[in-house]
């Protein structure tokens, strides 16, 4: 039986998750393909713990939750953290579950470069350095003759970039037009069924949780524009990047807005459009009962292909273990193709 | 380059789509993998075209559709037809695509068994032969070490089988529920949307050609149970046959008892449940503006899991060129495989 050790960089929900995920699932990985998942790096952004020996997926969760930081993990907690992991460690598979940042798309692009040129394969969640430097991030793996793989960057646990590719090679993609975030449709779909105004609704997501404490990124459209970008190089081949994206949030869309589109018969949806004509995040109307008219944080995508019409995916487009089980899909597919 | 030498059985809408989906891909496939697709046999229930050097599939479509025989296909057309085509001609693989037959699986079942004995790959989307003998079928193929692939069977142009197996390898399946009847969806969503009867709404089906002039099979859930039969077995790894699906269809739903559902925010659906507790097809009252909430000939599937939660598929469940890519999408898999 071979191992294939994995460093984590990233712990928190995304992370976590990839935890609880292979602690879930090594052993039936081990009876499919013979094949020992070993976690044998575990970083947040200021310790980690480190075993060649492979870390204890349970242990790590509770040492994170209980003190707040994997220095504590028994016997093998670190203060090393970023790229000094990677240097020191020795391993196969770089799985990158760090932050978003669109800004410069860091640490996630060092961190994957470094990998890349170590010959290191990597999967990620991460939408930042994919939306500001796809091409060359993908050149850099195409280079080092690594597996690159982010199915978990859109949609979370809705699978649209491997079922694209793999589901649907018989047909030609034209388009792809999607509900891509899931905490502008959950206020959107309240201040449907409550009636109530933009600015209470975002309260009440901050409460629950759902939306951020600063929501940005999610209500000016940038985490769709982000995923819209992803899909455009990745399924279209449109080498295309962040600044191409037409980008209008929900924060302009008032109650009274809806209940005029709702007597009609429509719903305002955050609708990200992804064509080789047009890369767009905008309110749009879309019909009751279509396929559009999904309800709470989910996402959707409808991919438009010569052969096949119009084909739909649903699915929860965050959470923890959801987003993971992406990444555990893109793990086995690389152990389908390598191992 | 390689040839792959098909031979087509049945002619009507699926097989006339596949002739099409093969004239419209095959550069493309030849570019992709190399694999040059001939059809060297094309044959419907009384007549055949056959040519060893291939046939050209718009004069198949041209043929059939002017004069209503393969036997006058020019200079190739004979009066050959069934098993004697498969003892006549050398191919590799067939694409089975003759009628559903629920009461012996025929022809299917000959055609196919007789195809797995000659050590060839085998791609249908015929529900009869599997709803009644699926595991023997499978269990044929594997002895015999060939490939059989039935995604168009279930769903047309909806991935499904194929979606569960290479989308996500990493999530256990629990369960399977889904629209996977378009006639009947019609049917309904227009007795939703017209408040009209059952017995109208259906004559208009089978004016509009949506319903078939008997609808028996649509209407009290047959082709819906069959399709549940495949998904127990092929997904869940259930070895059920037809008559362990509880079946009961739309033809006692009153506009009386839609207008009641509607009024309490909910649609009646004739819903498919595939799961080791319970295999069904019923009517059931589901969420307005949940994924089981489409229009039309459109079918759905939420297939719920252990990681992922759940996720849906939607897509059109006939339509000739929709199922084809279905098939299309099974020989390029055969392909990827075996070539």
């Amino acid at each position: 039986m071979k191992d294939l050790k994995i460093i984590l960089m990233g712990f928190g929900a995304v992370g976590k998750g990839v935890a609880q995920a292979i602690s879930i699932k090594k052993d039936n990985i081990v009876n499919k393909f013979g094949i020992n998942i070993k976690l044998v790096a575990v970083a947040d952004s200021n310790s980690s713990a480190i075993s060649n020996k492979g870390l204890d997926e349970k242990l790590l969760i509770e040492t994170k939750e209980t003190s707040g930081t994997l220095s504590k993990y028994p016997e093998f907690g670190t203060d090393v953290n970023g790229l000094d992991v990677l240097n020191k460690v020795d391993y196969d598979l770089l799985v990158e579950a760090t932050p978003t940042n669109i800004d410069n798309g860091e640490p996630a692009k060092s961190l994957t470069i470094h990998a890349f040129k170590s010959g290191k394969d990597v999967v990620t969640s991460n939408k930042g350095h994919l939306a500001l430097y796809f091409s060359e991030m993908l050149d850099l793996a195409r280079e080092n003759n690594v597996e690159f793989k982010y199915e978990a960057s859109v949609g979370g646990a809705m699978p649209i970039i491997n079922f694209a590719e793999e589901t649907l090679p018989s047909s030609s993609i034209s388009s792809i037009i999607g509900i891509l975030n899931g905490t502008t449709n959950y206020i959107l779909s309240r201040m449907t069924t409550e009636g109530s105004s933009y600015r209470n609704t975002l309260e009440e997501s901050q409460q629950l949780g759902i939306a951020e404490t600063d929501p940005t990124q999610d209500v000016e459209g940038i985490d769709a524009a982000c995923k819209t970008v992803i899909l455009a190089n990745s399924i279209l081949k449109v080498p295309a990047t962040y600044s191409d994206v037409k980008v209008e949030g929900i924060s302009k869309i008032t109650s009274e807005s809806i209940e005029l589109a709702k007597k009609e018969g429509y719903l305002i949806k955050l609708i990200a459009e992804v064509s080789k004509e047009n890369l767009s995040v905008s309110p749009r109307l879309v019909k009751k009962n279509s396929p559009y008219a999904i309800e709470g944080t989910l996402n959707m995508a409808t991919i438009k292909t010569d052969l096949a019409d119009e084909v739909t995916v649903v699915g929860k487009g965050a959470g923890s273990l959801e987003t993971a089980s992406a990444m555990l899909t893109d793990i086995i597919n690389i152990i389908k193709k390598k191992y």
